[in-house]
């Protein structure tokens, strides 16, 4: 076998040619004279014609191989194309049954179980298909940032202070003191508008709340912007709807095979998203759902997937705002309404009724930073760092965080943020 | 002041018109009738000619300022033009000097300071440089990567066992649990081989080691690659040695202004990095260096340096591959050379004589793991989850992980790793 090894996807292109394949031997099937062998690899799938398997006594899914064959126009095939004059040589035996089935059209584990095994699960061609929409979504998000004159930056996950975040970090033995894992980038992120204007920072975030949902997790991947010299936060909000629309049309471009194995129905994306203030919302809800959400300070799950089909069903939008949150539940650093102190310009982005990126415009102007700090309890002295940043003159700035596996599960319909995360952690999972 | 604002960077393409600036004023030259002014912003700076400052009366540097003039030719300013019938406007006043000097040429703070300023520190015109060099190597890493049919992933950095890297990890205080933070995500980055064959990663590592030296950080960003389907570690070197080529040439081609900002002499690529055995470099160190490291396992920082001079004057090279490592001194997963089981098949790559790379192939096949994993005195169902990819299939494969902030250092010539990372991390600094 002295031919070069090409990938599953490009096997087509060689029609009348003998090609070399290597991957997993994904399926086969014996049928006597004719049996079918499917070999995956990372990039597809490909099926060759065998007469004589012996080759693979004893062999289970998943043994790693290699098949030499001629490509041929075959309609009934998978591709359209399939290996005849097969020979395959076995590089790595599999001896055990894997522990869930990976080679059938839909994966039926159940979730813990499908967790517990995810090396194996995620072998299964919609899981790499996902993940593969995932790695383009960062991809695109890097993309049109970098085109936009953003500026990439990498800022510590261990941090001295807890200020940010109060009783929801994880602390850290940092050579006999104590360390904490960041929250978020945020001040860090503002901090840089100081340096770089525009910047942004795909990485981890680390929030130590005891609850078990189906759409919180402990560690998970932020997509963080943050861009000076704007005017207030709807500049932000503006880039933001560029941001998100360019996103996904890559990934409709990019991965439109990935998009088909896993299914969704795929957004559009309004040239401009429509936006609702946080007291009209609440009003319209008291006014046609059925419950008075007036008063409250922040929007509950229900207020949100509420809102969520009024924006598909009247105004024609997966996607809305809500801006305008009142003051008292929303961080220190939220700027104020010029208007009216007691709510914010921050805002939040809606996606099919659930809450996908937080925004705002921040106050960067120092004395009213310390102050702000100091009404929510925030001693001035825990967070110097941060506000030398503001004594020595920061812009008007704003920026967001958008949760990349929540993204993912709202586009992709999935049932629980698990599914996009390929090792999630919870408060009772810290492996695999 | 209506116009929109364009960015200093974008000036000298609008001679003859009116232009609105913003920024930071970063040095003010009054001389009576004639006053120069330098605004700073987040990609360049730009002069501008003042008959009147007094609506700067009472700022200091590093006040936020916007001004509006025309955009005329004169070949003593810096740029070659300068801006003249100036308005200029007051966003944000700074009433205090910083606490460092950042609008000379050269930063001249020490390395304490500066760090302990860094918010400040960084808005220095080389400083910024650095990091969006910084950037350009990331994003070129990925860029290759990606066109060489790689996977983006995002693995865990709460992990469940401290077994990869015995002593030197974090303890987190996980829900009454301990977790620890990921050392690297070598574990996670083969059993995704098992996926999709090849993969990299972007993020951050942590090592517990408590030394102070300038060539380590306690936190820092880990450029990571694993490949499937190689024939031994000569095709891992080989990728390698093209994506270390295609991220010098962009940031060469993408960074030139940046690159002159800072002042580097910019290494040559070849097109085959030379490659030396262990044991043969450390025959020639005995033979021309003045020492003898013949029988240690590893080499010394001092025989790494002879190597980087050697390879410099003899061979030519800013580089140079190591091979031919004693497995005694590799982790248990590195395969051995099939010639010999008492070296392996892992390299490093030296880049002026320190290491930026370490790498090489795996072992693959599981019973072979297991054992090499009792060899070095791992219990098999500490890492059962990583070894559950290798019982059910794993490639021939192997990988390599780079230290973005080393290979800035190195390239950059810097002193100290610690400028090359925005908030660095060691034993006895945690903030800002």
């Amino acid at each position: 076998m002295s031919l070069e090894r090409i990938r599953t996807t490009e096997a087509s292109h060689h029609i009348g040619e003998r090609i070399k394949l290597a991957g997993w031997l994904h399926t086969l099937r014996k049928l006597g004279r004719l049996n079918f062998l499917v070999v995956r690899d990372g990039f597809g799938a490909f099926q060759a014609v065998l007469d004589d398997v012996s080759a693979l006594a004893g062999c289970q899914v998943e043994s790693v191989i290699e098949v030499e064959g001629t490509v041929v126009t075959e309609p009934q095939a998978p591709n359209g194309t399939e290996l005849h004059d097969c020979v395959v040589r076995v590089l790595v035996p599999v001896t055990e049954a894997p522990p869930l089935v990976i080679n059938k059209r839909e994966l039926k584990a159940n979730l813990d179980v499908f967790l517990d095994h995810a090396t194996i699960g995620l072998r299964h061609p919609t899981r790499r298909a996902l993940f593969h929409v995932q790695a383009g979504l960062m991809a695109a998000f890097r993309t049109y940032l970098t085109s936009q004159g953003f500026t990439e930056i990498q800022t510590p996950k261990l941090v001295g202070s807890a200020t940010e975040s109060g009783a929801n970090v994880f602390a850290v033995d940092y050579f006999e003191r104590q360390a904490y894992l960041a929250q978020s980038p945020q001040f860090y992120k503002q901090m840089m508008v100081g340096v770089f204007e525009r910047v942004f920072e795909v990485g981890p975030v680390f929030r130590a709340e005891p609850h078990a949902t189906v759409r919180h997790l402990n560690e998970y991947v932020s997509l963080d912007v943050e861009m000076g010299f704007i005017r207030d936060h709807h500049d932000v909000m503006a880039l933001l709807n560029n941001l998100i629309a360019s996103m996904l049309d890559h990934v409709k471009q990019q991965h439109a095979a990935d998009l088909s194995l896993v299914g969704p129905k795929m957004p559009d994306v309004p040239a401009h998203i429509p936006e609702m203030d946080f007291r009209e919302a609440q009003a319209l809800i008291a006014q046609s759902a059925g419950w008075d959400p007036r008063g409250e300070p922040d929007l509950a799950p229900a207020d949100e997937k509420w809102l969520g089909d009024y924006a598909r069903d009247k105004m024609g939008s997966d996607f809305l705002f809500v801006t305008g949150y009142p003051t008292e539940k929303r961080p220190f650093y939220t700027m104020p309404a010029s208007h009216d102190p007691t709510v914010t310009n921050g805002f939040d982005l809606l996606f099919r009724g659930t809450e996908l990126v937080t925004g705002g415009q921040r106050i960067h102007l120092y004395a009213q930073l310390v102050e702000a700090a100091r009404a929510k309890g925030i001693a001035p002295e825990s967070i110097a760092g941060y506000l030398e940043a503001f004594r020595y003159g920061m812009p008007p700035h704003g920026g967001f965080a958008i949760g990349l596996e929540r993204f993912v599960m709202l586009m992709m319909g999935l049932g629980n943020l698990r599914e996009a995360s390929l090792f999630p952690r919870d408060i009772h999972r810290l492996t695999p």
